[in-house]
């Protein structure tokens, strides 16, 4: 019966699968027109240097756009449009900047402040500079670029087009409007509430006071198109291009689809081990104790691992060594002015007791009361499973034999809901706890945001395994559980997007064919950018790293009682490679690329997985009846050998983390190479000045 | 029985630490002659240039002894005396050296080839610029030295003297000697055998084949008069002067002070805790939960406030944020001759597997065994305290019930004779494994000698706790061991160095007496030098953390059963302070300073041991007739919620490690604001180069 429904999930999933694969390919293939954009606007991206590309389109190529609201006051926009304009040593930006004009259709409701940011070459390897980028050098090594030896980096030819990709430059373009700050004003000029102070960044504060709606990178449509074709397009069993994507999203992305790539390979082995093992060992449910062995060593040796891959990684694109800039306060900060006591420059403060008090007094307890309510609708869901079981045995029949799943798929609907609407919660507290700094901000919502999940997806488990230690249910759990959700997340993440952003695409045609008849079936520049400025924005890697971790407590807390997880997982991860490589190419607007050296705070959240699946997995020995037998004296026994074997395993799994260096020696050499060479140029030019 | 010998122990140690006071005034106060310099020859040490002190004395102010063996080759020392006086651009140390003369009373087997190294004070600060000192600027931030902006920094007056204290002019100098390179000699003129290749350290290579005996930095009486006044001298409950022993002995040795210091303090509400504890409750065997919940907390908080000190400190005397220079292979390392892949410099190279063999096929196997030796010495120790216990149970008298104790001293004396004799056995090892870098080969005899120290000391209390499950045993047990461990310590640390060193004073004051009446009682500078080389090496503070770790261990694991121990540990600490000050100032020669920002691989060990005191800890309580009467009907019970206890107080332990900042804010808030400023500084400079 359970094995009947697994395979009818089974099978679900994969259909899944493959109808999102054909409805990818159908997109692609069949409705070219709505994705392509015209070549010449934006094609070849790297010809940047003052080409005039089409009669109606500005004099540079356009890299990032700034939208404000559309009844902002002239005054506003023209001091605006003059600091980013004006030359840097009078405190602008020397960037080009020009208003984008009116599309084919231009209608009453359009948003005329659209502007387009670019710059010339010089600029943005000054910029380069700034923002302290890495290149690879000539001897192959990676070095932080700088204008005064350009000449020693590969690739740098003629006066340097070409050698910074199109994301670099939006990055610096998005660095260097950051940096514009105020300097004499006291008010955003037309905007009397908008209060500004010596230092305060310009474009923060209009975010901040929603003058400005947003700035993002545009797209470029050549190099998209030559991309999904080597990520997703051709259906094959390589690798995924991450270099590309780097090239095109930046590090923080690629390394997100490293190691999302790199967590579907370490599943294999344990799919591989899992299926003979399921197919085998079906209602056997005492042998589970090999797999649970096999589960501690494979997720400590895992997370290991990858930490020298994202090293690998980060040095290879060169953020590894890249030094961090000075963070500025997130836009919605706010307090009383005061002076940094770091930089001495005036900037608003708030008290850190106050910050603290509002976390503690407010936030923790909410985050509590969600947890009980957790815990409540989990009772609840264990009342009906009650029932459905009564009812089963009552009139055993194949209804009633559905019948018993049917709790746990509304509980896992149920679940998947109370994690979404509170996200939003936590996301409202943290805004409201008020921090200075966006890290910081990220901390502490990631934190409130995974305690909850965590508890909320597997709760019910460890109540099933440990309270009524019923190992069967565990499993039927499980199975209805990660199913459930998988089919959930993949609609909600990529099917309900792309409908929507589908409409918004044919409306947009619809809307230019009818004023005038395209020869092509491309778009205008004019309306390929106000298509992009409607399109959702893609708010980061936080969700897609919270459902693989997730994914990842699934497999290591429990699936060595149902071995068939593991191949759910991997199942899931391939589908999700293409499906968020489809909504990053073609659903939500280009995100600024993210010079990340490592996954972050989320390595730290794996690694907390892993140590509570050693106990896990540990307790699951401990109670399977396989041991129970070995130690059929004294159950004391029993437990005094397992929590030595786990104290022994969790002593090793430390030891471990010390003896595997975190950087592959290979690299090891090359940084410390590097800081030699830096030390000795130092010693030179000392013994050059004393002598 | 049992309350009485302890009242004896504690009387004895009483007695100890009074007679040792009372010995360092007798030396200090009566026999004063013996060990103070003439004021004239190297009092005020900072009066360096240029000043004739002696008519016999060098030209210049000595700091460091170089030692050559008394057969030395004529060309050999002259080549290096030439290197040594030879300018920076030609591959000379630019410093001043000089041979020592005769003494009053030269005979025919005293050395000559004694050499003095000065230098002037520019060559110092461009040294002090060289090594990366940090020095308190004009604004009160610690700053790396230059040599450009030396007037930015406080208290340099003047061309710069009294700027560098005498610790760092010859620290600066020991760097200086040692990066003294081979230019195109292929080996030492002279030797044949000592083979040299371009940018091989000279001096290591004279160290290594035995040419160069030593060398060290002279002490400075005058300065060593005023430490020891305000260090030990005076019978005080102040705390110690460590800013001062920081100026005269460096970074490295001040910490081990500091933290001795602070480890005392961090016991004294455990011993107040303990007094009452042991006086009340002395035969009640069950009460000691309450004690063991205060040592799990107390081991957790204390190591956490220790780093925020060590940082306070280390921050203060501007060792945070100094750089780590790049690291030489260490004198003793050898391998066939190659290119060394960071530095591109020849330099041997020896390849990473066989040391890996060597490691796991023969330090590991040989470690084991020591393991295994030291356990059947302890299934030796229980035979006899079975055989004692039959003759007291056969004849309780007062000299049977001595007897009891008998065997726990004669195994106390055996493990340190063992652990004395496998220190020797893993340095052997260790430098047999030939590590190519000086902190590698620290840390791989810091963790044999750990591994082994631990299991030496507390395997039998470990034993009699959880197998034995004999209380009353333990607290014997480590009364006797942690008295004995003591007593024996000072004895071999202080004592005798102590009685060997005064031998060696009275045997050169004799000879000076016979061939010249002294008007003042001081030695001249020439004996004075001899007098110093002669002096015991001070290897390091390996030794005194490691007699820390283990009373660490002492305290934290067993502590809840015998209160006492605390307050035997304080009265211990109080001591080891004058001792250690006392063999510092008096039995050794004077060390090179160590700029250590922290107390290193020590801070691991000592968090290594408080894990182990959590598990020891939660343990006791489990096994507790207290907790067991609580737990009466079930023992599986009493076991999984000790469990679980301990596994949520580890959980909180490692949270805590994340919450508490290991350096205090407003440090951070100095390190940030000087990143910052450097970071605008390039910015600026950036500016000006493209404006």
């Amino acid at each position: 019966m359970l094995a009947f429904v697994c395979f009818i999930f089974v099978c679900c999933t994969c259909f899944m699968c493959f109808t999102f694969y054909a409805a990818i390919h159908f997109i692609i293939c069949g409705d070219h027109c709505s994705l392509t954009y015209s070549a010449g606007a934006l094609g070849g991206g790297m010809m940047l240097q003052g080409l005039s590309v089409d009669s109606s389109g500005p004099s540079f190529t356009p890299l990032v756009v700034v939208e404000l609201v559309s009844d902002a006051k002239e005054e506003t926009i023209g001091w605006l449009l003059n600091k980013i304009r004006d030359q840097q040593h009078d405190g602008g930006a020397e960037l080009l900047v020009e208003q984008l004009g009116p599309g084919v259709g231009a209608q009453e409701k359009e948003n005329p402040n659209l502007f387009l940011v670019g710059a010339t070459w010089q600029r943005l390897l000054s910029g380069a500079e700034d923002v302290g980028l890495f290149k690879e050098s000539t001897d192959g090594s990676m070095r932080a670029f700088t204008c005064a030896n350009k000449h020693n980096f590969k690739d740098f030819g003629g006066d340097g087009d070409g050698f910074l990709s199109m994301a670099e430059c939006q990055y610096i373009i998005k660095h260097e409007l950051d940096t514009l700050r105020a300097k004499d004003e006291t008010h955003v000029p037309g905007y009397k509430q908008a209060k500004l102070y010596p230092g305060k960044s310009i474009i923060r504060r209009l975010l901040s006071k929603r003058i400005l709606i947003q700035i993002f990178p545009l797209h470029d449509k050549e190099e998209l198109k030559r991309l999904s074709f080597s990520w997703y397009k051709k259906v094959k069993l390589s690798l995924q291009p991450l270099d590309d994507i780097r090239h095109y999203y930046g590090e923080g992305q690629a390394l997100y689809f490293g190691f999302l790539e790199y967590f579907t390979f370490a599943l294999v082995p344990m799919a591989l081990f899992g299926v003979p093992y399921y197919l085998f060992d079906w209602e056997d449910y005492d042998k589970y104790v090999v797999f649970a062995v096999f589960n501690l060593i494979w997720c400590t040796v895992i997370l290991e691992l990858w930490k020298r891959c994202s090293a690998s990684l980060a040095y290879r694109w060169g953020t590894l060594s890249r030094k961090k800039a000075f963070e500025e306060p997130r836009p919605g900060f706010h307090g009383v002015l005061g002076f940094n006591p770091v930089t001495g420059r005036e900037e608003p403060l708030y008290p850190n007791i106050k910050r603290q008090l509002r976390i503690y007094l407010v936030s923790l307890p909410f985050v509590l009361l969600c947890l009980y309510l957790s815990f409540c609708v989990m009772m609840v869901y264990f009342l009906m499973e009650g029932w459905a079981l009564s009812v089963y045995d009552q009139e055993p029949t194949f209804w009633t034999g559905v019948l018993l799943f049917i709790p746990s798929i509304i509980y896992a609907v149920v679940i998947e809901a109370m994690n979404l609407i509170y996200r939003y919660a936590a996301e409202f507290l943290t805004e409201w706890e008020n921090h200075r700094l966006e890290s910081s901000y990220q901390n502490h919502l990631v934190l409130k945001v995974l305690v909850f999940n965590f508890f909320n997806c597997f709760a019910s488990l460890f109540y099933i395994a440990f309270v009524v230690q019923d190992m069967v249910l565990l499993r039927q759990s499980l199975a209805t559980l990660l199913i459930t959700s998988q089919i959930l997340n993949q609609f909600m993440e990529a099917f309900l997007p792309y409908w929507l952003q589908r409409r918004r695409n044919k409306k947009m045609i619809r809307k230019v064919q009818k004023r005038r008849i395209l020869e092509d079936k491309e778009l205008p520049l004019a309306e390929q950018v106000r298509l992009e400025a409607d399109m959702s924005t893609y708010l980061g890697t936080f969700d897609d790293y919270l459902e693989l971790f997730l994914l990842f407590g699934y497999v290591s807390l429990f699936s060595c009682v149902y071995p068939l997880a593991a191949v759910l997982v991997v199942l899931n991860n391939v589908t999700e490679v293409y499906s968020d490589a489809f909504k990053m190419c073609h659903v939500f607007k280009r995100p600024f690329s993210d010079p990340a050296a490592n996954i972050g705070v989320w390595q730290l959240a794996f690694e907390a997985m892993s140590v509570i699946a050693v106990v896990t997995n540990f307790a699951l020995i401990g109670l399977s009846p396989q041991v129970k037998t070995y130690f059929s004296d004294s159950e004391t026994h029993l437990i005094l050998w397992t929590v030595a074997a786990e104290h022994g395993l969790m002593a090793f799994k430390f030891i471990l983390t010390f003896l595997i260096p975190d950087i592959p020696k290979h690299i090891q050499i090359k940084l410390a190479r590097l800081e030699f060479e830096s030390l000795e140029a130092l010693k030179k030019k000392r013994q050059l000045h004393g002598g």
